[in-house]
């Protein structure tokens, strides 16, 4: 590293609306870099000429205080406030303007140049699904309710305390997908049988495991010095749990190196169900 | 509309992760077009030559059926694995390749070409408090669970159904805040009082509302033909709830026509709290 890598920039997160999208593409490409460098500044619902001038008077002064012309990620739709924005003490990345422009060339038609789209309610269906979804999940949760799981579009198996909730949640929030989840308890591997209540749904089970010594550290935090908690109960749980989904042959995956998304994507592949934005 | 306009055109999404900010990117450029135009489909996790080479021939297979080239929005960062890709019969949409450029130029540093970093457990800390926070806020859900409300970053207020609960869980998973929620109920309006347990925490409150025809229809849904669900109940309890917030200078906002997202976002900016995805 040379000495500019102590100076901190600010990167401006700048949107009409909510700033999701901009948020997470610039979070993917500044992990490109050392993300300790840069400040990222969120600036969401810049909709007006108003908010856009107070925009630049925050933006210049950064520029003045810092002795660096701030990072502006855009995406802007409206162009009389680019332009505004634009003209400030920055370094301005259009993160749209480049890949519209390219897209209306392949299909040989204009873009609509409307704002903010992406994360409004502008398809009151699809939106109320994507509630459902939540509230199913939150339904049954951890096996609570098992009426309707005919209507789930994924049950997740597993041992308690292997993922299985913050999976389900993050499958319906994103992709009103209606994700039940079930867990394997001791009780099953003495019985050596799959709980009789998934049974009837088997080609909707997916199973989550996890790794002994991390399902221990989390179970400890969460009843500290308990039998449930023990490394050798972990081991039992895990060996036993990982046995049954085997010889049922059911898909199962490790969650733990795994980010909620990862897993998301991954039980989305294997069951085949189809990926679409909520 | 012109011809090609019925034309679908498809646009496949090339990630070596999960390919959650590429999809959240192409829903926003495409949003700007007639979405119905275009059928997207994923292709993650393109980590090695060999899973490039099978993309390969499906997009080579594509374009021969539908007599146009796909389009491909790529968040791939190894340099072999995208020269694959860009050599298929396709028009190739690299997300990150100029802007990494800019920001070298501007910071005067090189990038790490590190792939798929931005959904991936790189900091365990980091994504074990997001787990708490989803944790925290299933506990704390509908006021059902009133200790630890010394820990909550927010806790959100209004009557059944008026969206606290998606809001609340949006506001965990994506950015690891302590989101509690509480009801507002006739009991509390009749006492004419916040209820005793969160006014400890004002400074934590935020209030969610909703218009009354919205809200009978969603408790319509919910208990069909109940008091509860009266246009007349509905009413009372906006009005009511609106009331309690105003006299008690809480900020709110009406859920109505707004996304979980946009909902998020002011909830965020309101408070003040950071914003950092989780």
């Amino acid at each position: 590293m040379n000495d500019t890598s102590k100076i901190e920039r600010t990167v401006y997160l700048v949107s009409d609306g909510t700033g999701i999208t901009v948020e997470t593409f610039s979070n993917a490409v500044l992990s490109q870099f050392d993300k300790a460098y840069f400040q990222q500044i969120h600036l969401p619902f810049i909709d007006s000429i108003e908010k856009a001038q107070k925009s630049v008077i925050i933006i210049n002064k950064n520029a003045l205080e810092t002795g660096y012309p701030p990072i502006i990620f855009s995406t802007l739709v409206n162009q009389e406030i680019m332009t505004l924005l634009k003209n400030s003490n920055c370094i301005f990345l259009d993160l749209f303007g480049t890949f519209v422009n390219h897209i209306e060339k392949a299909i040989g038609q204009k873009s609509n140049n409307s704002i903010g789209r992406s994360h409004m309610v502008s398809d009151s269906e699809k939106y109320r699904n994507r509630i459902d979804a939540i509230n199913f999940c939150l339904a049954h949760d951890d096996g609570q309710f098992v009426n309707q799981l005919d209507k789930a579009d994924v049950i997740l198996i597993g041992i308690s305390r292997c993922g299985k909730t913050p999976t389900s949640l993050y499958l319906a929030m994103q992709y009103a997908i209606k994700a039940a989840n079930f867990p394997l308890t001791p009780d099953d591997f003495e019985r050596n049988m799959l709980p009789s209540t998934i049974v009837p749904y088997k080609d909707k089970l997916f199973g989550l495991s996890i790794h002994p010594e991390r399902l221990s550290e989390v179970r400890n935090e969460r009843r500290p010095n308990s039998k449930y908690a023990t490394i050798e109960q972990c081991r039992y749980e895990v060996m036993a749990s990982e046995k049954m989904m085997r010889r049922e042959g059911i898909s199962w995956l490790s969650t733990t190196t795994k980010s909620i998304e990862e897993i998301s994507t991954t039980v989305l592949q294997e069951i085949g169900l189809s990926r679409t934005l909520a």
